[in-house]
């Protein structure tokens, strides 16, 4: 009960290193979390949810994808795991190094109510966000009590929030997730679906 | 970039090892929480909060502490590494075994916005809280943003809210790690105090 390790499934590394060095706009990282999604579903690692921080200068600190059930861990989200891989890079807990440096998380859904929360935390400036949380509602997943001026409440914390980029690709994703019996992993008796991911 | 682990203190396993077996009331599983924040800070290792995860016969499934300056991750609060470690010890990211069995997370001072947001998806099916937020903001924290009726909104859920649990012990912790120039780690901007921790 004292230690856990979390790590990546393998096909994410040739898939990093096949992108460019700089993603040169938002849509460039989108598409690549978006993909990440999607491949996260195909290859039966995860959730349908993909993400990555970003520095200014467009260029990938850190992937994540969804690992609760492969992981057996709830707060594996996708934002979660590309905020703490980030942040192992960087060295800090901060990312904004105390208000520094800017960095984009972007996420192929909005977050849910933990990754929201987890947000202002991280030190990242600036979120990017392709479905929408009625879109991951809408299959299934509760995601949580979140206010209901949650792009505010972040923007009052200096994050800028940017919502709908590429989001018919990314809600495409969650859809494709459903249709072929995606696990539901929510707790307690929301569950739904077969228990394997 | 491609993985981290988490680890807790060494000093927190002698410290559970001296521990009953079964922790009897609310109270007893408070103090212990309650300990493991003021030691947490005495040793070090982190900042001023202490968790565990107790099946419903009182016994201990993870402790948790703060970890997130000795370990370089905003998400490793003390609720989120006791979440994370007790479902590692049990093989599954629902605590509940889809709403069989109920799990207690107490926690030495109030959720955060995201420690709120992981709670249900954890399978926990009650949380008890030892400091309001409200001492923990008192103290420079920003606890995030939170519905002003969080407690509701996991009743909702079938988790229910015990609160103020020993609230004045829990209380002094906070104190304590001001008084000692404990540092807050807030990102960017709201950062306050010496860079260790």
């Amino acid at each position: 009960m004292m230690d856990f390790s979390v790590t990546l499934p393998a096909w994410v590394h040739p898939r990093v290193a096949a992108e460019p060095e700089i993603f040169p706009d938002v849509e460039a990282r989108m598409r690549f979390a978006i993909r990440l999604a999607q491949e996260n579903i195909e290859r039966g690692t995860g959730g349908p949810f993909g993400a990555g921080v970003f520095d200014a200068e467009g260029r990938l600190i850190a992937p994540g994808v969804n690992l609760v059930a492969s992981s057996n861990c709830s707060i594996l989200h996708a934002e979660m795991v590309a905020i703490a891989l980030a942040q192992q890079s960087l060295g800090r807990y901060d990312l904004s190094d105390g208000g520094a440096v800017e960095h984009e998380l972007t996420t192929s859904t909005e977050p849910c109510a933990m990754c929201f929360g987890a947000i202002p935390w991280s030190g990242v400036t600036r979120l990017v966000c392709g479905a929408r949380d009625a879109h991951a509602r809408a299959i299934g997943f509760d995601e949580g009590p979140k206010l209901a001026d949650w792009q505010a409440a972040l923007e009052t914390r200096g994050i800028s929030v940017v919502r709908d980029i590429l989001a018919d690709e990314a809600a495409a994703v969650l859809e494709y997730y459903r249709d072929q019996g995606g696990m539901i992993y929510n707790a307690g008796k929301g569950h739904v679906g077969a228990d394997r991911c």
